[in-house]
């Protein structure tokens, strides 16, 4: 990618999106936005404040009209996004925690995981649509989750998760079909990071064998590697960190 | 199946689900646990009145309160289910539409398919919960539809309705998952029924070729037959109406 890239990380407060955002600088990014629920309250808005090549912009997967604003927001400022990368998501708060039976389902949790996970990336794609369509790169990737493989699934559980990330990578695959007719040079696929080191993986940690364990960093630096491998033939894909495909 | 096959149909005042239950009263069901919102208002309860074997309860997926409370009643009556037949859905009405691009996507429509069609299903697994553990044999379906499937999905579109029904297979992977621990004789799957002859359908079919649109009647038959043939080793599959396996 050339120094001219202008780069979308949904979720950058935090976390993998945070650690994407500081490849994007190293990469020597034109323009960052950067979205997190309340921006100035995250490290990550401390560690690259707003400037000439940076906005913070306020966005919340659960109020839709956020999303549409932030997209309005970015698109007065470019018509052509060469990287969206959409990482926030929930996995065990207040609302939702991975459920280890069938009788710890909630159907309040399902929504929300849905919507968080799910609705999100694909709501904020209709927001930016104007600035993906053209003949520019474009690659346009989400952070699904191994556990969302509805194939790879043997050992059950968590369900609202598992759903909310199966049916986001079938609403990425259904736009990736799509952003073949608006611009010929994007690729829109979904990734699994890995087991991280971040809030979400926390209380399952004990659970990953030794060495599977990744930081935010490395995983990132995996992500982005793969991010610069990517291209349109591999649009509609579901990949690990290593760029191997994961079925669905 | 014996006659002492106790059948609760999730979505049975019209469509596939009316005619899946006249497909248990053929086969000597032994009680007949039946389901729609309004039931009274149902041409299923017109043809099928309620009587010792019959029973109608209201159960609406967007409100989990009846689902709870009608998985307490059929539990109250019975505790071995045989054959449990989620079959409602919704591709068109009101609040959705399958959406024909990415701009037509809506974020309340998003979430109502997916609690109509994904969780109404799970949710009900988790209140009849009690009369599906055991040893008895056990049949719990879904109606899914192959435009659900991820890896298939060519052409793109149906946003919400395509999420909603990927969504819908993995919880009830999960589900299978989870059900051989609880019922060695249970088979937990996912069924494509073909394109019906439905009010779901009737906007769609002229897209349908010659001899490829089924009367309600001619899917029941293929289905109850299907459920006839499925053994807990077909459990976590996802099949169309003639058996084959569709992928994920």
């Amino acid at each position: 990618m050339s120094q001219l890239m202008n780069v979308v990380i949904q979720g950058a407060g935090r976390g993998i999106g945070l650690a994407m955002a500081h490849k994007a600088i190293e990469s020597d990014a034109n323009h960052l936005f950067l979205t997190a629920r309340h921006p100035a309250a995250t490290k990550g808005y401390a560690d690259l404040p707003p400037g000439p090549n940076i906005t913070w912009l306020a966005l919340d997967n659960l109020e839709p009209d956020s999303i549409e604003k932030a997209g309005e927001q970015i698109r007065s400022q470019t018509d052509k996004l060469n990287r969206v990368i959409c990482c926030s998501g929930v996995l065990k708060d207040g609302v939702i925690r991975p459920e280890k039976r069938l009788a710890d389902i909630d159907a309040e949790a399902l929504t929300y995981a849905y919507q968080v996970n799910a609705t999100g990336p694909i709501l904020l794609a209709k927001a930016l649509l104007q600035a993906l369509r053209g003949d520019h790169a474009l690659c346009f990737t989400s952070i699904s989750a191994r556990v969302g493989s509805i194939s790879d699934n043997q050992l059950g559980g968590w369900y609202a998760y598992r759903a909310s990330k199966a049916a986001q990578n079938q609403l990425m695959r259904t736009l990736s079909i799509e952003m073949a007719r608006y611009n010929p040079n994007a690729c829109v696929a979904t990734l699994h990071p890995g087991t991280v080191d971040t809030a979400l993986s926390k209380p399952f940690q004990s659970h990953v064998p030794k060495g599977g364990l990744f930081t935010v960093e490395n995983s990132a630096n995996m992500l982005w590697s793969l991010l610069n491998r990517l291209t349109p033939k591999d649009s509609g894909g579901f990949f690990a960190y290593d760029g191997k495909p994961i079925p669905y």
